[in-house]
């Protein structure tokens, strides 16, 4: 595995001159600056999906790219300390970055995503990249974790597939960065939803005072694990096909 | 100070409603992936930033936000390992992250650049923020690196204001990330460059091999604090008049 | 309920001038010319929005917009009598009709969406039209539809959520438009699918030289108009706080 | 001729496979949603241009396309029920399709324009199609039709080459649908127009309250049907040497 | 009239400051660099559109701007020395300049357009700058010049309306710029033309060897005063009402 | 030298046919509509672009375009008489007319511009030409100036490098047309800029009640010559390896 920050460009190019389908793969992981609630940083999103990430490409020899720390999060937009991009410089960066990644002899773009909002720009970026005949890319929104939290999770959701600063969320980072997780600032919110809620687009701090979306009393770094773990297998399983049309 | 990064949302909205107008800006590092020949980090330019725009929100006691990592490489794209974006992208995250900020009570934005590439796009996006009343903003190329350079560089330059890969950059990055400078790796390159250098946009890798302009031979990390120390100044001195205006 | 199509505009004036909320509403069915096998009409999915659509405009009183009579059918695109519009024109149609039903009294715009390629870009103009003020806007996907289908069908799915031209979409078509669908023309097919499936965008006339995906050979008008009565029993119940709001 | 909503894509393919040039075109109606004073309906535009659009396909056994049923309107925008789209949307539809119908085999596309709006637009769309090489494309504004008006109209039009919901379209109309024809509701307006009107855009709602602009009084099927006929006649002339080109 | 080229800031504010409706427009000629046969210069349509705006600009004592030399000439690009703009770009020019106009007190914008490949660019132009609110604005296709071609051609016209390097431009040449027009490479071309012409967007360059349209044989320039002279009266009396509306 | 405007086709296309490199260059002047105090004209820019411009077309035999009158003059808004374009527009305009003049054969295009707030469009345009292989292309922003300026000026710059209707542009004025010049008029200002004056986009309204930064009183046509004559000198000197790689 090479990491691009800390590598010099004549270690990227001898990696990528000698690798196989699955080394080639350069993993990518987009995040965002957004509300977890009073007890989780802003940068749980990146922090989750450079570290599902950093595993992909442990486990697959290929190339960690620094994160994209910003995302759109329009949905959190109403709580101060979230600050994102619009739709279309989501779609723009992960376009202008598989672009870019040719040239340096990649030989597919794994984006690991960490945030909600990212997943109707990431999926056009995606399919430009791929219809375009840039670079053979995907988009992965932890497969597998849905299962994996169904295994764990010992609190009621919000909403079904609404997992926001609540155990979930919070058992992950107390696996990857507890001294980040502020226990002492722990709440619970079980908002009232609309009819429409999940179809139409909504802003979320209507919805939640603190920001949190179900109960963290329950997280732990176990449980954590357990859906780190899983979503790294989910998305290697995943992959397995696209390595081998690469 | 406050690392957005690691703070809560409750931390930036309780930081920015009691805040001084230095208090209240916001600090984006703005890099790149770019060659840094074969002895420095892809991530040279990132780290720059992020340092100097570290040491800006600790004096003034603002925002550190996460930095972006990838910026207009253009000219070092011929070099594998260089990642970039295009102009219009560059300038797209920084009009939105200024947009955001608003939101969270930012009183205004200082994107520290790091990456020559950046300069046109980020100027762009700057006038944007201003001349459409979103939100105070400037962008500062390191104002007073120029300088300092001058009293400690002892190498000659490649070409005048022409600091890429050799004795001020190695300086700058054996004062920052030391564990990352390759000294068995060092080269020295002298290009000879063609009458509309520096006028005519131009691909690097034409010029050098290594991707080194100059010589890193003499650097260290000693210089390198001194030019980080004058650039710190050198910013605080053109903010002055711009914190007075907010 | 009034046919905008059929309808002088001193109607349509005089019906949203003493409106409810409901009667408020414009309904915009949003289809595709897109392949549906060799049995299938190319109008399949514009029928069903259009089915969809009159029966909401109907059941609340509200005004039936003519249909868009194409969508983003690249999925689909390889079969030749596929046409269709690229992501950001669906985007445009939409976001353009809610700025002009403004001007006209509504008070809100239903998208009756027909199509699984106009998700994406139906979500992005909604959100622009909700997010900008401009009107309250949502896009339905058949909510409900799901469910019914469980109950009354006979067949193996293609793959999980996948009814593409088999029991379910041939339902649909002998409910609505029977002297369409050519019985002696149906094919069943089952392909395989790789790992990555309905992850990466991809096209589907690699999978199934018919375009059908599945069966529809235990069709019958009686399972589609259980599948359309739900559906719109399933959007009236979502639009319940929608009206609520306007 | 084939009608693409309700063909099925096998039908299509055949048809395209073995086609003459004249066989090969598609025929696109591009119609609006506007005001046509209080006794004609909304569809107006889009019926005209689907019924001349459907005889052309005939007459040359091409493929009739469903119908755009929105269209540049911005003149009627202040009636209400006028519900329409901006130009660049226009052009984007019609170059989208251009696009799409060369994967089906098409030799060329004829819209058959029944919007005066949709003229500008089209006219761009139609140049980006023929000048990047897409596929032969040609846009219609009912040739013929001005000098067949000649020799029918009885009434005096308000203004030169303006026919807005008086004696000529009603009589297309009655010709058409005449069960959507209100004859109780027939009113005359002749407005007086400035010496700018004609050169400078400008909305009508200004110029008459009811939006007819002349007097559909002796409007007659027998009317229309020569009209249309003389449309059908010179559009086919106009396309002489457009299919020998092919 | 002032002619704003040569006068300073402070004589365009004095003007403006003081100016009645008529005194407050400005006048913008709009040409093009193209090809005009082998006997009149490539400024062609620039030196007439300047020369219809600065007598238009000393009828109503207003201010004449600059000329942009260029247009949208994409029918004749196939001849070399036509050096043109697209579309986009001719709109984008007259909105910025009408946009800019407001902040200096100008009334008004006249645009007069000397070249036909503009009308379409700047219809949109006037249309955004009027619909926007901007600035009334008014676009000049020659009025009146039509009528006055017709009271003094001698030679047969090479297609209707068509008017290219033959007598009417060579006589409004001579009149303008006669060391410009060289007599000596007069040529006539008749070119046959196809049953689409004037309908399809087509270049010109297969139809015609030297770029004449017609016979400028007779050319003269009495002929081209009357016809300027026309034209001047035509624009007045279309600008008389736009003018009152001020 | 050959001037664009006044010649035929037929003169570019032998003109170019027969070229060498240096004779194959067009030279196009972009100047600006801008503010230049009381007493230079408006077109102070184009004219000094357009002199420098047809200096080098005739020191190279090439071929001289007419200039570009306007361009992106935002931090001079603040004056009436002011009138510029938006930075897209200058772009665009520079794009398109690259693309245009490989049709007539040319070899290379050389941009000399006239205006500060070109810079950055400019410099935009000119890297889409060069990296999309449309045509070999540099922007001059009038190189040899600068060390021209220090051996003549007399007064006081009012800040490093800025020369704004001071000694140095009334010299270059009196040396190109005298008879624009409004000696009487003459005013000096020294305004007081803030900390990140030159870093941060301004307006300039704010500091010069007269628009004049510096003090006009010792301009001389021979020092305006002497300026011009080192920017052609200068120019030329950063063309000859542009030249030569052509």
């Amino acid at each position: 595995m090479i990491e691009a920050y800390r590598a010099a460009w004549t270690d990227l190019e001898a990696h990528f001159a000698g690798a196989t389908a699955a080394a080639g793969l350069a993993f990518l992981p987009f995040g965002a600056l957004e509300q977890h609630g009073p007890h989780l940083p802003l940068g749980t999103d990146t922090a989750t999906a450079s570290a599902v990430a950093r595993r992909l490409a442990e486990r697959l020899d290929g190339v960690l790219l620094p994160p994209v720390h910003y995302g759109d999060t329009w949905n959190n937009a109403g709580y101060p300390g979230t600050v994102g991009l619009s739709p279309a410089t989501v779609t723009a960066i992960a376009v202008d970055l598989g672009r870019a990644l040719v040239g340096s002899g990649a030989r597919g773009l794994v984006i690991v995503n960490g945030d909600w909002g990212n997943r109707l720009p990431l999926a056009s970026a995606v399919r430009i990249l791929n219809d375009e005949g840039v670079l053979p890319a995907i988009a992965l929104d932890y497969p597998g974790m849905a299962e994996a939290i169904e295994l764990v999770r010992e609190s009621v959701p919000a909403a079904p597939g609404l997992n926001h600063a609540e155990e979930v969320e919070t058992s992950i980072m107390l696996a990857l960065e507890p001294e980040l997780v502020r226990r002492e600032r722990f709440v619970a919110e079980y908002p009232e939803f609309p009819s429409d809620f999940g179809v139409r687009p909504m802003q979320l701090h209507g919805f939640s005072a603190s920001g949190v979306f179900g109960d963290p009393a329950t997280a732990s770094a176990e449980k954590g694990q357990a859906i780190l773990g899983a979503t790294v297998e989910g998305s290697l399983a995943v992959l397995a096909d696209f390595i081998r049309g690469l």
